[in-house]
């Protein structure tokens, strides 16, 4: 019997990870199909067919199921430009335009596919503060990266590469945060890649236009 | 009776303009205190002790009302803007700055003074988009003013400055759009003056930092 009982639980731990991840698809489809606001944990548990307290087992709250959902989103996207950083043969330059595009381009397939995002975020923005300013930080430390280099190899001539990265940042706002792609897509923008420009002109890179090669 | 008719006639004619104003001062009262879309046209008439058929009398609707007080509003600081482009004895760069700056002061005072705005702006953003747009391309249009001077004096070094100047625009979202300053006034942005040096560099602009005088 001892020994049933070590396998059941052996089992369960096993599937924890499983059974997380299962609950998180669970939520963001709800989320995503009815909205944060209307989804509530009896819906998501009735889904997986089990029961609340299985789920509160997991995740104490709903909005601690939703931080887990943002944290993984953002994780992808934080990857995804942190494995363009590191790219080898391309110029700080070209690898800069390429992290602008890949998060505005993650931004405007999130924000289409998905209506309801906006109270996602706001909900996130609102409730669990250090989500989003922890996912902006780590946005932010992949372009100090990329710059701080541009600056070191004399490609970009910057007297704070911290300072010139977080501007480049706050620059691309309007193509990258959720709250703007989403509620107002037909508020006036130049083209990405001309922003890009400008803002490589304004680190300091000499032919930014012909960027690509080192 | 006639002559009276016709002078009491010229006296609602005379009072219109006084009118109009009140509507609008007690309106955007209402909408500071208890918000956009709890107030009425019923509160609004009760308040200035007039029927709310003679409120539709001025405005057709209480959207019609909130976009006559977001023109008012928006007009001061278009005034203050444009009147700044039009300073002689500053180079363009410098009055480049300063309207940066008016933009975000008069952002970040309406915003605090104002806990509801973000109400306002988001069922204009929302019932009348083109009152915002019309207001972000006369700020655009005073920009695109000042750098197609700078670049006309060789001042400013770029290929279209029509397209720097949004460019601008846009790389200060940040600072000046009433969503981002009032909702997420924590999130991490360098200082202001930080952000203008790096735009006048973007701009082609010599020893940014010391630009005041022609």
């Amino acid at each position: 019997m001892n020994q049933h009982a070590d396998q059941a639980l052996v089992l369960v731990e096993e599937n924890a990870p499983t059974t997380r991840c299962r609950i998180l698809e669970t939520a963001e489809r709800f989320f995503r199909e009815i909205g944060y606001q209307k989804t509530t944990v009896a819906d998501i548990a009735k889904t997986l067919r089990m029961s609340p307290a299985n789920v509160y087992r997991f995740f104490e709250s709903k909005k601690a199921i939703n931080e887990a959902v943002v944290e993984r989103v953002t994780r992808d996207i934080e990857a995804l430009i942190a494995s363009i950083a590191a790219r080898t043969g391309m110029t700080a330059s070209a690898r800069l335009a390429e992290i602008v595009r890949a998060l505005h381009h993650d931004c405007l397939e999130r924000c289409q596919d998905n209506p309801r995002i906006h109270e996602m975020v706001e909900a996130a923005m609102t409730e669990s503060w250090n989500v989003c300013r922890h996912h902006v930080e780590r946005i932010s430390d992949v372009l100090v990266r990329v710059v701080t280099e541009g600056a070191r190899t004399g490609e970009f001539v910057v007297e704070d590469p911290d300072m010139a990265a977080q501007c480049v940042h706050v620059a691309i706002v309007r193509y990258c945060h959720p709250v703007l792609v989403s509620q107002y897509p037909n508020a006036p923008a130049p083209p990405l890649e001309t922003m890009i420009a400008f803002l490589q002109r304004a680190l300091g890179a000499r032919d930014p236009g012909r960027a690509g090669t080192p």
